[in-house]
């Protein structure tokens, strides 16, 4: 492990701290910014190699699990102090693909002491520009690349804008593994190398094509650690060239085996993954007609650091919206989403959501389940472009699976629960009943569908809830409440589910 | 069963037969239609009452189903000598919902000796439509409802043209199920089984408002039998208002039981499914402001059959597209699909499907398995709007839910495994093995992704399929071959893929 600067012995407010879960390493990134301006406070890193321990039924080894769980007790060691909010980690690849990922979640969650989110490809690719974007501005338009232990991230992008953003299934973990598995140079292996990560690659030529962008830079290990072994060995300033990487390959195959290889400027921990990395840097920089590849200032994890930041803003803020709130409002125009109905619904869903919160002046700013009600409040009818019949349980998968800037795979996850929930029977969320905060938004989900069941505007107070021991009570205007039987009945249809299900009430009272 | 005039011995192929296998009755029309005039040539019907069937677990009775494969057996004899594209069987509300519909459907169709089909709400709406459509013009936009046993449809359209269609969760005989179990009339049954009717129908209030339509049609059996009762009453002419159906009501109410009623007019056959028919109707007249309602010519059967005369037509000549050809160009407008990809992959797929036909001048018109994999091809790339990441994946999903005039859900099931089987593992149709037309589709979709794999067009004698014994053989021109080294590659990957599924084989050969 490498350690970084003196660790001050308890963290500053406004420090923030990204976890980078990688198919090769582990890193934690602890920085403050300041006006805009982003000062590292403390960098670890181990190359866990988690990415090689996954079997061939695609089951993690109990050995790369406990390597991971060691390296996240020493940072978990280092965070100690953080706050919830002043913290991310994030996984990658190696987790996304794991089929067994959640046994090893449960021992990593508590080992860090926070949250490890898994987030899709595509998002790591948007988190990787935004750190290049922000620590490395440039006014051209730019392609980066990041070749990660097994899957490799293209983004084109303009100043801060994200043009395209891909992530494909190769990496230099997986190449090396199955193209030079015993450390064997051939020039056979490095063509079989090349062809099939062309072929992976080969279906974004068109995107991320020489004609769209103005300049190249890498921004991942593989990057930096060639960019090394060019400079030192005087081939290049360090810049990445089509040249530069053939002069590498030539080296390799003279050398014969990793073991035999000793090239000026390249650290023992790449030496494995040597191969499939330059195989795919050679690779892209034919493909892509790469000249002149700079290796990058930023990667994924300060581009987490930056999203954290904007978090926190929108949550001291009102007026600054919470960075996720834009993928919403994508989504809505994307799926052609009846926005009139989507507000109506998530401001029932919220003012239901205050009145079951313990007394207090307002509600808590930046709570993320109340931010998460909104969400799938805004979102619980994208499944209406898919059908109408059953539109929740398209809606739940869409939200399980689409796209959306600023949003873990987990959190996904949750935002199609509660999507799913928002009418029907109970049983459907039966393993989930013991997270009280959910079944708690479904409540309000549930209850704000119902009262806009005729997809018309109504008072706000016409309805408020309140909690009580094991219950929830809706208290309902008696005048308007008879003046809509229908509405009325779906209400006691509602409370008669909640009463079936066991463990939780839902009473309906009339007033005044 | 109430049979129809003479059956002729032997059809005329221009005889078309639909069967409507739905909750309440069974319905067989055979009708001729020359020049788009429609001649009735015979009708049978049997009050089945399948919906009835269906326990509390959402399963089909074993009596339930017997009564509907006796029924079958009937229309099967009476089918005698219809060839296969002279019939279809389109099953609704009932087996849409049966958790054991694929046992019954299983021996049904054994029975029927044609393929049933299910078809969605919407479908079955837009069929409804059709039907009335084109028995009964109209310049006039419209609303058609249809109440069947476990559903109703409410279309509104303009001439042909159908502008809004949906199914509802409510009908005659589950309706009169539960709020009429044991045949007692009373206003508390009445008032709660309105209630129940309305908020269902009431998110549809705005979208088949009054302010859309200038005359309503109903088109189902209890429309039917309510005009009857009301015409032979001297109440109305036989349209339905709603003081005619609050006179039917206070009938029921005075006679106090099914046993006791006696209306002029009322079929035996209709008296146990009056209390939920008169419910919906009564519900719906008052929410949506329907003054005066005509019992339509055409129903779901007609509208079958005109949908089948204009597949055969689509069959006869090659400048008239199917019907469902314009739900796919919709589909692929609606998901955003790359036309020009899109368009490649189909008539790459359709050229290797030729290939492996037995010899014949031109491939078989209106063959459905070649028509079938146009549409997965055009439609393959669907889920890319929710993620490029297992795009394959959420395509099979959103063609396995989404709304398409003029599919069955059987049907959409199909086009579904193809997306899936469009690339990755075989395993995942392990169950689907069997079929030998849908893994001949696969190989074809698979092969034409492959080879456009850059996303590019190509010249279409660069590759050619043929089928050998339990093999098919991939001949590719050699110098095309050697010139895209890396599509070779991808070929030999799944050559090998086919190989180790053991049953069957591909071979990849090079020519000239």
């Amino acid at each position: 492990m490498n350690q970084g600067p003196t660790s001050p012995a308890r963290p500053r407010p406004q420090q923030l701290a990204a976890i980078d879960i990688g198919s090769n390493s582990f890193r934690l990134e602890i920085a403050e910014l300041s006006k805009g301006r982003y000062k590292r406070v403390d960098y670890l890193k181990s190359t866990v190699r988690l990415g090689a321990g996954l079997d061939a039924e695609g089951m993690l080894t109990d050995e790369a699990a406990q390597r991971g769980l060691d390296c996240l007790a020493i940072f978990a060691q280092r965070l100690q102090g953080f706050g919830t909010r002043q913290v991310r980690a994030v996984a990658t690849q190696t987790l996304r693909e794991a089929r067994n990922r959640n046994a090893f979640l449960t021992l990593a969650n508590e080992v860090l002491g926070h949250p490890i989110e898994i987030i899709s490809g595509r998002e790591e690719a948007r988190l990787i520009y935004q750190g290049v974007a922000r620590l490395q501005p440039s006014e051209l338009p730019r392609l980066v690349v990041d070749i990660g232990g097994r899957s490799t991230e293209m983004i084109l992008g303009h100043g801060r804008t994200v043009q395209s953003a891909e992530s494909f299934r190769i990496g230099s973990v997986s190449l090396s593994m199955q193209h030079f598995p015993d450390g064997q140079f051939t020039r056979q292996a490095f063509r079989e190398a090349q062809i099939a990560a062309g072929a992976e690659l080969e279906e974004a030529l068109q995107l991320f094509s020489r004609a769209q962008w103005r300049e190249a830079l890498g921004s991942s290990g593989t990057v930096g650690a060639i960019s090394h072994i060019l400079q030192a060995s005087g081939i290049t300033d360090g810049s990445i060239t089509p040249q530069g990487l053939r002069w590498c390959i030539e080296q390799c195959l003279k050398a014969g085996s990793l073991e035999a290889l000793n090239l000026p400027g390249l650290k023992a921990d790449r030496k494995a993954v040597l191969g499939g990395g330059l195989s795919i840097l050679y690779t892209l920089a034919v493909h892509f007609d790469i000249e002149i590849m700079k290796p990058a200032k930023g990667a994924l994890r300060q581009g987490v650091i930056f999203d954290l930041e904007e978090r926190l803003l929108a949550a001291r803020n009102h007026r600054q919206p919470d960075p996720r709130e834009a993928a919403v409002r994508e989504l809505q125009r994307r799926f052609n989403v009846d926005m009139d109905h989507a507000k109506r619904v998530r401001e029932r869903a919220a003012w239901l959501w205050n009145g079951l919160q313990p007394e207090r002046p307002r509600p808590a700013v930046g709570d993320e389940s109340a931010l998460e009600l909104g969400w799938a409040s805004a979102l619980h009818e994208i499944g209406m472009m898919v059908s109408h019949h059953d539109h929740h349980r398209h809606s739940a998968y869409l939200l399980g699976h689409v796209d959306a800037a600023g949003f873990s795979q987990s959190q996904q996850r949750r935002l199609a629960d509660l999507a799913l929930g928002q009418r029907g029977e109970l049983s459907k969320l039966a393993e989930r009943r013991q997270d009280r905060r959910l079944m708690q938004q479904v409540l309000c989900l549930r209850l704000a569908v119902i009262l806009h069941h005729a997809r018309t505007d109504l008072p706000p107070r016409v309805a408020r809830l309140e909690a009580g021991r094991g219950r929830a009570t809706l208290l309902l205007q008696r005048r308007w409440a008879e003046q809509h039987p229908r509405t009325l009945h779906l209400l006691e249809q509602e409370a008669s589910l909640w009463s079936r299900q066991g463990d939780r009430e839902l009473a309906i009272q009339l007033l005044g």
